[in-house]
């Protein structure tokens, strides 16, 4: 056989099994948003999450790969299964979005934007990170490095969330009287379940974007960024635990599970970079961002249910510095640059694209269908509907 | 080392690598059916599925596997992982006949039908379809084409719920003075997961029926197999979703992801031989055949509190018909004759084993138990004793 | 391409392969626990699960994996897979011990005893059983066959939760007045849920410990590994379910699949030198050893809300000595001095460092936390908090 064959063998194989741990993650999502959302708007979570999953993959398959990449081909390993792994990963971006503005918002404009986001937004990102590079040669150009999308995923769905909070709004009775009212997850075991099975799709998403595993180098290359990244997951569950003590003598596990969250979103970006050490740091301080960053879009009265913003952008965004600050050949002002540059494109064109199609398909619920919540005005099915509520 | 060794060493790794996914559909199943019943049925409804899994796995390395395929041995790659991967098929044949029958069958004689389904009824099938082939030579010989299941699988599964359900009959209180009566799921995150649990298991189940991934050309057509077999899906769930809107203005989750079901049912006969365009036809038809076929099985009293018949005796059917539609050299008249055969086969001799059994044991629990709940007069478990009941 | 470096690439993507389901695991356990507790204590179960995988895979990475193999390297696969593999390993062990002594415990001193066992206790169990091997050429020397650890994890867990629950106690109220309190489990789909992802992850246990797929012999001797090791399961919940059956005329879904894990904790020992049958018997005792030990603990007041020490303690032993009896050349002394020794060290060193930071963080709850439940008092965070509670 072969070497160039065995390793197109071996190589489709393991982005098939790459992508499939990251298409865990759609129930992932689900789960931990249908856990931290109150009962009355479960199916409308849920039903979004699902929606987001089949439209922007097609949306994906049929223009966006073209707008990233330019076209279907690939000698080094099947190219079916390299659009499978590219196309499992344009969900978790519009998801960001969605899990920030739950409780609140319809369906029908959010499927509009999840269509122009899968099918341009997302893919133009792609296209200058990762992809055919239209910036190329220009003063644009873009030598960020960012393996897995610590910027292209995950501080990408966060400016757009941004941006979707500015044109949403809060949801109804949480900001009143200079106040926070607290809104309490209401299934905790999902919140959990759904964790994990973003930890474990995450192995996917990282140990994959290194591209291959077929040399012995690659094959190591690949399995330390497996490690690399659980590291800091753990590290950043760690550190959430251990500051939630020290304050209150308590262990809220939404917070320890988005500490591990914002630590795998940091090191994301260069997993395969690093030492087994520096995903420590890394993760602690990804973690600790959470919780510090909570509270404070509360304070700007950025109303985010699933802490996406801590999460995502956050440490979207300390990931791709980091990068700059923790290996010595990676500049840290092209990491800056990069950031910057695909913030200010994501923000903007994001605003300007929920702001025209907020003004033909509202994306807030009014009140009232606020406080009966979004299931029965949007999907007309209630997610427990044999409980009796105690709230 | 010896190209053949290579390949044997690959394909079993890789059939392992599908085997798991396919497991991953026993408690996809379970948690779809478990969310789709009413609280009172659920702990029998989550017995009942590791019941089929117990003893239909068993049944098959005991006896179906020799049924269908004659003898343990292979050359290409381990025979243990080729049994391993036939035996994940067998309990999912007898789930769609179990989760039709839900929220009234007893599971004593169910157990009883799953040894024989398990040892002798879907081994028969499958030795015509793609083993021993018993009628080889014969005028009944089959030349239908069935990558991985539509008809082997799942509308085999559908016409013996079928004969099932004329065994059984409706719920108590399900059909009253000419109306039908709504009995709403009662865990829509479960139904989401198990959904999605089944939609990752069909990578493998699909991926897996290939066969082989150990050159480039089998490479590529495992990648597009799985492809195919998403994209069939997210069209299922997209067009389920957008005639529910243009229904009734609401997102009807359960129908959603039905429709989704019924898009990899149908694509799941012919998965490698699609181009990447016809999946989008394939499962949108599937989709929408779903949304039509559950009200159509109400009229006819067939009462299916998980949409079983439309998902996968429907598309079942549709999915093997529409490779001779779609596919130049697959005669469509041979898939009919396949898709009528097998019908008639499973439905005449489930009809006759069930009928036999319910001699001896009854299936339909009496009023006053279903009543009560199944979980009472079976499992002895509530599934939620804390939570109090609304309804 | 060098058939050295063919093996590393194919054993590096294997090891991932099995580490991935394994941590599925963590989920698992995090499923089953919660399912298995009163509604009041389940994020508290669930945080702790989430603890011990942070804290338990930080320490073995930083400490335990040089405890127990001397160094970080290797030339057959890449050293980072195998740290990976090993370090899913740990917490498992672990989780043994949180669940039997869940619904009184507290996070603080369990964190503690977390470290230690993670950094010292379980990395010296592996150091004399698949490590280093510090006992070499002593009379203590183990010669013991344990494959994946129906010693090294199971029985070892075992002891350590028989060491703790004579230091924690039983729960309030739980033997009052010479009776046992029946406690039902709150939540069956989680438990179901649960148990099959730890199912899953015992492919990559087991599968895994063989060390390599990338031979002819390997492949199919991983193949048969977790044919029989799922064989095992499969009759493991068949036996419970019949003696559950024969007695009350109930099939109790919580007995069942704790027969189930049983039997697949037995035949964890040796699961590959099985022939396809022997698992059958292995299981089956092994599920009927579970439905008798279960009131037996109870009789002796060891109040176990999950039936860990059934489960992982007496099928571990019984799982070890099975190999002495049914393979030819392992003898029945040697498994027994391996389990005696294994059993006498993890007991005595579990029961002085749990006596020692029982002294400054006291493990058990008072009554009244315990009356008001685990999650208010430790958590801070209900687990269902719109549900309102019907006991």
């Amino acid at each position: 056989m072969l070497e160039t064959d065995f390793k197109y063998i071996i190589d489709t194989f393991f982005t098939l099994f790459a992508m499939t741990l990251i298409i865990f993650m759609v129930p992932g999502f689900a789960m931990l948003e249908a856990g931290l959302v109150r009962t009355k708007n479960v199916s409308a979570v849920l039903t979004t999450n699902v929606m987001i999953y089949a439209v922007a993959s097609l949306a994906f398959l049929l223009f966006g790969y073209k707008v990233a990449f330019g076209s279907f081909d690939s000698s080094t390993s099947s190219i079916w299964a390299i659009v499978m792994f590219q196309m499992a990963f344009v969900g978790k971006s519009i998801n960001i979005v969605s899990g920030g503005v739950s409780e609140r918002v319809r369906i029908i404009p959010l499927a509009i934007f999840t269509i122009i986001m899968g099918s341009v937004i997302y893919p133009m990102v792609v296209n200058i990170s990762w992809g055919a590079d239209m910036l190329r040669d220009t003063f644009l150009d873009l030598s960020m490095y960012d393996l897995a999308g610590s910027t292209v995923i995950h501080s990408t769905g966060g400016w757009a969330l941004l941006a979707a909070l500015f044109i949403v709004g809060s949801r109804r009775g949480r900001y009143q009287e200079g106040r926070v009212k607290v809104i309490p997850a209401s299934n905790i075991p999902l919140v959990v379940l759904g964790a994990f099975l973003l930890w474990i799709g995450w192995f996917g998403f990282n140990g994959g974007s290194v591209g291959s595993i077929s040399s012995v180098e690659s094959a190591n290359l690949v399995a330390k960024t497996i490690m690399n990244t659980n590291t800091a997951g753990l590290c950043g569950a760690i550190i959430a635990g251990v500051i939630m003590y020290i304050r209150y003598k308590l262990f809220d596990i939404t917070m320890i599970l988005n500490g591990a969250l914002g630590g795998l979103v940091a090191v994301t970006a260069a997993a395969d970079l690093y030492d087994m050490y520096t995903p420590i740091l890394i993760g602690l301080i990804g973690g600790a961002l959470v919780v510090f960053a909570v509270p404070l879009f509360d304070k700007l009265k950025l109303d985010d249910p699933v802490g996406a913003l801590s999460v995502h952008l956050i440490n979207g965004i300390w990931g791709t510095l980091a990068v700059g600050i923790f290996i010595q050949n990676i500049s840290f002002m092209a990491q800056l640059k990069g950031v910057f540059l695909i913030g200010m494109f994501v923000f903007s064109i994001s605003y300007t694209v929920l702001f025209i199609i907020n003004k033909f398909f509202k994306f807030r619920a009014d009140n009232e269908a606020q406080l009966m919540g979004m299931d029965i005005n949007e999907c007309g099915v209630e997610a427990y509907p044999e409980f009796r509520r105690a709230i």
